[in-house]
């Protein structure tokens, strides 16, 4: 995935710590098992943001990369916290992928990186 | 944003650390970067008072002096609890604001306020 | 407020520290400010009995004698957090106000009490 | 208000007597009584399409107008049953505007038209 | 009841025959039978408009005007219907108390009008 | 069941066709088949009153005599249909009896009565 | 499937044409294509009794039998229909099933009997 | 679309009109309009089934045939009726297109067929 | 109450500290103030079993005990609490009565009991 | 049970201390004390993931595994629980297994499992 892609804006009151949580129920990849059958998720992105806010029309076409990528549940979760990791610089941050049922299962993985200092 | 507008009357019961919660459903302003297109929020404040409470209806006009005006979900959350901090002076105070879906992405910020010595 | 109409029963099993929660969700009393209009709330009390019950009955017939006072949201809260405090000497009690919306906002006040040698 | 902001693209599938609903949560416009504070409403639009369907963009910026419009819930219900009527043409069509509760008090307009022939 | 604190506005839109729901959440009277016991219900209104709208806060008046009489269930719901009957004139309308459970009974009353030629 | 517990009110509204539902959610019975083992049900009674209202207070002492009687389910729900046509002599009459779980299985009794020249 | 399993008993009420509705969330059989994977469904019989009542805990055991056997969705619908038809001969019959979500796809089937004379 | 991916399995039970409903809530295409963004609708298929029942997961198949399809919404529900016209010659079928909100407005589209003799 | 009908069985995973929690919606007893009406509750057991666990049937039977005993809400939660740590011993209990409502007002009582060594 | 048949993925994450929460809610088994009556629950597991992620489809098929094993509630749920800790090895497991109500009853079992070091 390419995070170049990635907008940024300056968070002009860096000096409260505060919360921004985006919920983006229409996340949608393919899986890597099944003959390129689709997966469904809402991704849950909560971040205490530090320098930089994410851009919200970038995220979305971020999020819109993984439409016709093959990849695990819990990759995915992993990748876009890493990714915002590097973009941000966040004070802390969660990315909660809520994976619609498969077979009469249903998964969540939930990811979560906390800065020491915080 | 003019913060004259916003009235205050006399905690009587200031000895108790007591908590209001007020949730503001209707919330309305203008985005800056789609031309004008309208922004919609649940405001919801929390405030532990300590020798002030807000005036509901003073409240409410403050809150409607957002209606024609361009501005940001993380900016107006942090100025609507930098506004009440000025005028209340209260132990503690929050402000969530949870925005309407925008191109298939919901967002809420959250800020918070805590007295030192509380 | 007249408390002499709240009466208590004793509690039996004072020696375990359990919790009893009341709710009342038809408690209606005056505005003080707009020409009389009716408010609505919904009541919740927790507490941690000591000695003493509240008997149920009386304390609905103290709840109802709100229904022509004119009192702020605030003060009814604290005012019954105050009452019960006296009649029951609870080890702990927290009295919960959920006011009904009124021009677009919704209050609840949350008063607390905590006996120091729970 | 204007209804040439309401543009409309050709319906290919009219031989079928079909339904479209569009609802509308974030409709606001300002009360003519009480000294311009706003209304808020979620409006419902079902029609039956004949030669034209509504582009939903334009219909968007078409209820934006009514922003800073004083209008009484029922005139504003049927004023945009009726510039459909205009536009559309349809085989059917009925507005139901939900406004938000006011003084204790919420309220539902419907207004319907049947074309004679269907 | 005194009709007369019911106020009207004339009804632009009369040649359509359409519909208005208004729903009252706080109505409260009281029970003939229980001591003085307060009784609270949800009253809906719905009516087909002919000549004349219900102006809201007169109506909210009227509603208010039960919190201190005593009166049953069944009389309370066909009063509001007839006091409504006489000075809307309207083509239809149906009056519902959806009263709070007394007893461990809840009980939910229906009254209905329809003009003959409609 | 001995149905003279029953006691009614006049209808003073009886020219209206009208509709009075009342829900009884703590119904309880005791089932043949199994040991004396409790039932629990939900009954709900729909009548559209002719000359006669039922009494509350009396339809509770009513139901409440079902506690430690050995009844079935579709038994039950008959008769309540049959004492209430009896006392109430009403335009129409509905009872359903809405019974918890047993074994895994729900169910569900509606019995209705309808008079001829209604 | 061997409807002997099904027991009944005598309705005592059969002059009054009333329904009995049933619900059995916990239905479960195997499917046919996929390795004798499983299949749940809620199963719901609503029938107007003539001579005869189901009797339920036979009802539970004949249900049980479909755990083990191969079953496509529509079969298995309208056989219960069929079996249930043999066994009560009722006025009036109606069998849902509602099957677990498969592959992101949620199946219903709905069969009815209305006899003719009814 | 190439309908031959659709695949159809006998329906042995062709003597009673019944009922199918299936429900695909993981639904996406693209929108003509916005370079390429991707929409999301749940779509619900209820049919009366003559000769053919659809095989479910060629259905899916199907569906899965519009990820990367333009189309617009009304287009989308019709051409998935005509579709399964052709493959199954229902009795009735109907289809319902429930889309996601975009720009702060969700659309529905219902389209229905009816054969005449049913 | 005779505890004798509380059954165990033996806890062969006594060596990891779990939870059990049962609910049992259908508790109905007397209300001893009131000429023998009747209360219902739902009881909620939650305990961390350690050399027993309740046999469930036993339990049910037991909680049917109280059908037609007088006894208040406090009361009777209490009792629960006692009755099951005479018998199960466990490392952990709780019990939670939540009574239906009465007079306009809900109860639900909450009693705990933690082992030291825990 | 045969733990061979459940199957294991690299977890290619490991570095980050995050969970994943898995929902079946298609568990079934037979009850030992009831004739081989069947036994419904929701089975609920939550690991934080050492070097290994557990591969959903071979967990299907071992829960699948139960459907026609006589066991009790507490063991099946502690059963569980220990199959996939010499599987997985995790850093952390939580299993809830959520049964359907029997005899007016409902039960929840919860184990737990913490790695020392964590």
């Amino acid at each position: 995935m390419d995070i170049e892609i990635l907008e940024t804006i300056p968070n002009e009151n860096n000096k409260r710590d505060y919360e921004v949580e985006i919920t983006a129920p229409e996340f949608t990849c393919l899986c890597p098992d099944k003959r390129d059958q689709p997966d469904f998720a809402t991704i849950t992105i909560t971040y205490a943001p530090h320098k930089k806010l994410i851009e919200l029309k970038s995220l979305k076409y971020y999020l819109g990369r993984y439409r016709n990528e093959e990849i695990y549940h819990e990759e995915a979760t992993n990748r876009i916290l890493e990714d915002l990791l590097k973009v941000l610089k966040p004070r802390y941050i969660k990315v909660v992928g809520d994976w619609n049922i498969r077979g009469g299962i249903k998964t969540v993985v939930k990811v979560e990186y906390q800065k020491n200092e915080r």
